[in-house]
């Protein structure tokens, strides 16, 4: 394993773990951002349940990707671990994953909705509704339960890689929504739009919903991703 | 009584207080904590009505479980105080008790209803609904108010201790939560996820609410409380 | 006119007005704080239109009660300052007055409703609904405009300044709340628990609001307010 | 083109971007304001997708307002940039142009209903509801897709500069709010304003509108605006 690109990838966990009270997305030590390294076969992510505000870096845990061992750190993983790692283990384009408890993320959640699409707000990012699972089995509860959480994600999208990248973010029902992307902050990137877009979504229902045509979407979507986008300044800052 | 034990307990209190506004729980002098030392038979809570800015730990009043007399403190200690010391009187396990107005609790408690159990968010932290209580009597209003402001919250959970650990908050109706743990921050800290569930259970109520399954909320609540808990990092920071 | 009182009232206001955008309550330059000197016969206010973040005790504006001619200042007083004129003279107990367009309590104001009794929360500052006043007629909007403001809420007072210290607030329809007080602090703080209901009243709305028992509420008002009060520490810091 | 007067249209637009994210308008990268020099035949726009608190004055993109040739800087300008030359040139009133994303004013957008006047808050900025666009067609998102953006704003006004003066700001359909105003900062403003009254109208219409009288209106839109007007001190700070 390269000590230099794990420091880095340290860096930036670190880094996207701190945005998440920044982001208004964390309730006490709620929320975790996790980021995969794939040559080295590991994924760094936050510890379970030290407060923001006393997060170092050497309190992130580094965990093994085939299987879920922590291959370095003190403390205990986030209970979210094995969560994370049966997302990476899936999809192959993932470089990061967060998970929140966002409120107007975890209404859509609790009341078993997708997050539909009302808008360019949600078309810029995501290629179609937010899709909510099934709630997990009694079965799924009783062993491996947050290894399975990531399971009926994997399901739920069929285990399609182009259907993780194309919409990056997916409730678990009941539970809360799980965001990820090309890495970390990418990732935690997903999880705030995921939440701005069930707010708008939320008061939009209030008002009356009204379907918007797919050829407003499919512009929105096409000019930040894939071979024609012409959003954004990556090299620039 | 140990005056190390009571200086550290009046820090804890303090520092308990003046994450009150932090955590948005706050509006103008509203909201109290206090905490115990069961041996030395005495709690420390907030005076009634100082602003959290210039709050200090001298300001802080120490009051007797036994009979509600002011044993150290030149100010008058909260109008909720006789409320605190009924619940440290009716339940052993607690430790710190917090009162808020925070907006969405309040709402419930306004409304007489229950907080829901629609998801993992609050099966994390409580075992069942955050009941709400009956309206005082007239009788109850005239004499020893506040004190029996407590006692109807344990009515509410026939002075059963077992029930207050496990879920550890409580709607006043038409007036708002108290909420305790184990210690004055512990019961903070379920006074901002009464608040945060609250807030997730409006917007739910208005997508519709699905029951979620049992075993998913006893997988969540078990994995955090008792004795196969493999949540957090107690010792770590 | 004594130079210290006026030094010292003008220093009550600033802190005031500059406390409307810390509390919360500002939007923009919207929203304006004034205090009286009875035996000077004049009132210090906000000028219009200045930003918070500029705003110094040389830009507020010294105007007569007797007849709103300017007294000192080289600024336009706010706009508002005939209504609060017109406030200060018909309720000899008024010290303060505080103007705001806060959400909610605006929502209330714009739907032509009071906001309800629901809860301690309110009853602990209102002994009673806050009321809304009737729109203003064309005459009434023609000439005086902002001075016949005022009168409405008077007329909905009935012009009885008891009433006016028992429900420190007003929402003049389709505008917004006024508030006011002792001094121009009290005045804020009326103005802040007046949209903290508002909130907590729309939310109980959603849920079904539930009459509250009139004892409770008289309880409420009766500790906070009257002979027999016993909130608070006022002399303390 | 002088260059004292496009250093100081710069720093106007910096600061002015950068209160977007202080004013709670902006969610991430989203939201961009520019401003105009009509003589220069020039706007500045911030660049695409560059995060506010990287943002500098050297990031900033200097705009033809003939073509949209790109006339000084190194970085790609926001994709939104064609919408706002396009309102440019259609209203030569306009100084400043604010585009966001703000929940309240979106959601009213995504369900394609005006923003009704409730109260004078609405009336103080604006003389009637703000208008929602159609959807574009799927013509018009093959092509000049940005540009078609601005140009349904033109429509739905008539083209009529009078109107863009007395109602600045629009909501482009299942998409969000354009403002603009006499200079950058006014824009801002006005987008400011969009998104309070959005949230007010919101609360209102859960606890049923009311029509407001016009006259009422009628008083509020003409003290701020056009040759009676006597709100603010434009000249004192």
């Amino acid at each position: 394993m390269s000590r230099t690109g794990l420091a880095s990838l340290r860096r930036e966990v670190l880094a996207a773990n701190l945005r998440l009270p920044r982001a208004g997305l964390a309730t006490l030590t709620w929320g975790n951002v996790s980021g995969v390294d794939r040559e080295a076969g590991v994924f760094v992510i936050k510890p379970s349940g030290v407060p923001y505000d006393r997060l170092t870096e050497d309190h992130l845990v580094v965990v093994a990707l085939a299987d879920g061992r922590v291959v370095e750190g003190d403390l205990r993983p986030s209970t979210d671990t094995e969560t994370h790692r049966s997302l990476y283990r899936a999809f192959p384009s993932i470089g990061g994953v967060t998970h929140t408890h966002s409120p107007y993320a975890v209404a859509f959640a609790q009341a078993r909705r997708p997050i539909p699409v009302l808008g360019t707000t949600h078309a810029d990012t995501f290629d179609g509704a937010v899709p909510v699972t099934e709630p997990l089995t009694r079965e799924q509860c009783t062993r491996d339960y947050e290894f399975n959480t990531g399971q009926i994600i994997v399901e739920l999208l069929e285990g399609d890689d182009e259907r993780a990248r194309t919409v990056p973010a997916a409730l678990v029902a009941h539970h809360g929504p799980f965001a990820w992307g090309a890495d970390a902050h990418a990732s935690l990137d997903h999880a705030v739009v995921c939440e701005a877009i069930a707010e708008m979504a939320l008061h939009t229902l209030a008002l009356g919903a009204v379907a918007p045509p797919q050829h407003l979407l499919d512009r929105h979507f096409t000019r930040k991703h894939g071979a024609g986008a012409y959003y954004g300044n990556p090299d620039a800052v």
